[in-house]
C-alpha cells in the first residue's frame, strides 16, 4: 500500500447554510490528496498532462460520517492498496484530530485529450511498481 | 415514482484543465435537481431548515460515463423510487441531448442543527406519500 | 447599449455559513449574463476558444448592498455602453424582485492561447457594431 | 502596516477551460489570507461569528496581471495599511516566485447575523491597535 497526507485547513468558501462544508468540497479535497500521492512517486499530474494523458475519474463514492466546518485543520488521507492495471482506484479518508469525518474512493482511467482510452503510460506504471516495492521492503 | 428534471447549462466557472466540467460539479447539480424534486411535491429544503430540520448527505455515488463541456445544456433527472424512511434515497441522472452522460445517488438524513438524528418530519412524510400516491396513480 | 439578462437561482452550494450567497459567486453569475449577452449578439464564447482566441478578465470590480440567499430566484444583467475596442467592458446588476443586490463590472482583453494580446476578431467587431446599430435605432 | 501571507497551491478544481485558475478563485485565496491576517493579531474569525458579528465583503476589486496554472505554487498576502474604523480595507498580492500575478482589495463591514450594521467589536479594535503599535516599533 502507498499513501499520501495533505492537510487541508477549510475555507469560509468551501462551507454552506448549515455553517459546514459543502458536501461536494470533499472530492476537492481527495484530488489534492491525490495530487499528492501522484509526486510523491515522481508522477505529476502536470507532467501527465503535458505528455497527453488525462486521467479523469470515472467512478467516485463518499461517505459523510461527520460534518467539518470553517477553519477546521483536515488530514486527507489518499492511498492505493493496488499496482493499477487498466484503472487507478484510490481510497481516502478525512480526520479531524484524529476521528475519522469521511471516507471516500475513485476510480480514474487513462485518457486521450480527444477523449479515447489509453493504456497507462509505462512510467507511471514503473513508478507505481516502484514505490510497492519499497512499500513491501519498509513493511517487512 | 417520483422525479424531476432540471436543466443545467455548464458555466465556465465549472469547467476544468481538461475544458469538461469538473467532477464535483455533477454532486452541485444533483442538489440543483433535488431542490427542484422537493419543490414540486410540496416541500421547500429552505422550509425544511426555517423548521430546524437539516438534510444533510450521508452517501454519494457517481458514474461518469462521458464527459460535459462549457456550454453544453444538459436535464438532471432526480427520482426517489421508494417512499422515503428515516433516510431518502435520491437517484440522478444526467443527460445532454438524451445521452447518459452521468448517473448517481445521493441518501439524506434527517438531523438537528445541532447534529441530532431526527425522525422525518411529518410533513415530510406525508408530502412524498401524497406524490407517491398521485405517481401510482397515473402509472395505474 | 446592449444588454442581456440571465435568471440565476441560489444554489446551497454557493451559500456560505453566513446563509448568504459566498461573495465569490456572483463573479459566476456575471459570467452566466456576459455568455448570454455573447450569444445574443450572435458570438459565442465557445466558438471564440475553438478560433483561438481567448478572452480572460483582467480587471473585475464587485459593490454588494444587500446579500441574496439560498433558493433565492435573481435577476442578472449584463450591460456594454461602449462598443468595444482592444478591451470590452461589460457592467452588471443583480437584482431580486426589482431591488438592487449588487453591481459590478469587468474589463476582457483578448488573448491567444499562449497568452499573446490579440485584436479582437472581425467577427466580434462586426457583431458589436450591427448590435449597437439596432439599438440605437430601437432607442432613437 | 501589519500583513500576513499563505501558501496557496492551485488545485485542479480551480482550473478552467483555459488551463489556468478561474478568475473568482482568487476572491477565495484573498479570503485564505485575510484569515491568516486576523488570526495572526488575535482575532480569528470564527470567534466573531460565535460572539456574533458577521464581517461581509462590501467592495471588492481585482486586477489580473498574469494567469496562474493547476499546481502552481503562490503566495498570497493580505496587508492592512490603515488601523480600521467602521470598515476595513485589506488588501491583496497574489506572487508566483516573486512575480506579482494578481492585485485587489477587499472593503469589509461588520454587521449582525440580523444583517444590521454594527461598531467594529472593541477586541478587533485593540486587536489592531496593538499590532499596529508593534509594526509601528518594528519599523522604527
Amino acid at each position: 500500500m502507498i499513501s499520501a497526507t495533505v492537510p487541508i485547513r477549510v475555507r469560509y468558501a468551501e462551507t454552506d447554510g448549515m455553517s459546514v462544508a459543502y458536501h461536494a468540497n470533499y472530492l476537492t479535497w481527495f484530488e489534492v490528496a491525490r495530487t499528492q500521492l501522484l509526486e510523491d512517486i515522481g508522477v505529476t499530474y502536470r507532467s501527465l498532462e503535458e505528455a497527453g494523458f488525462l486521467l479523469p475519474v470515472v467512478e467516485a463514492n463518499l461517505r459523510y460520517l461527520a460534518p467539518s466546518r470553517y477553519d477546521d485543520r483536515l488530514e486527507v488521507l489518499a492511498k492505493v492498496v493496488e499496482p493499477p492495471r487498466a484503472r487507478i482506484r484510490i481510497e481516502y479518508e478525512v480526520r479531524r484530530d484524529g476521528r475519522l469525518l469521511t471516507t471516500g474512493y475513485t476510480v480514474h482511467a487513462f485518457m486521450s485529450r480527444e477523449g479515447l482510452p489509453l493504456k497507462p503510460p509505462q512510467i507511471v506504471q514503473d513508478a507505481f511498481a516502484k514505490a510497492f516495492a519499497e512499500a513491501a521492503k519498509q513493511e517487512g
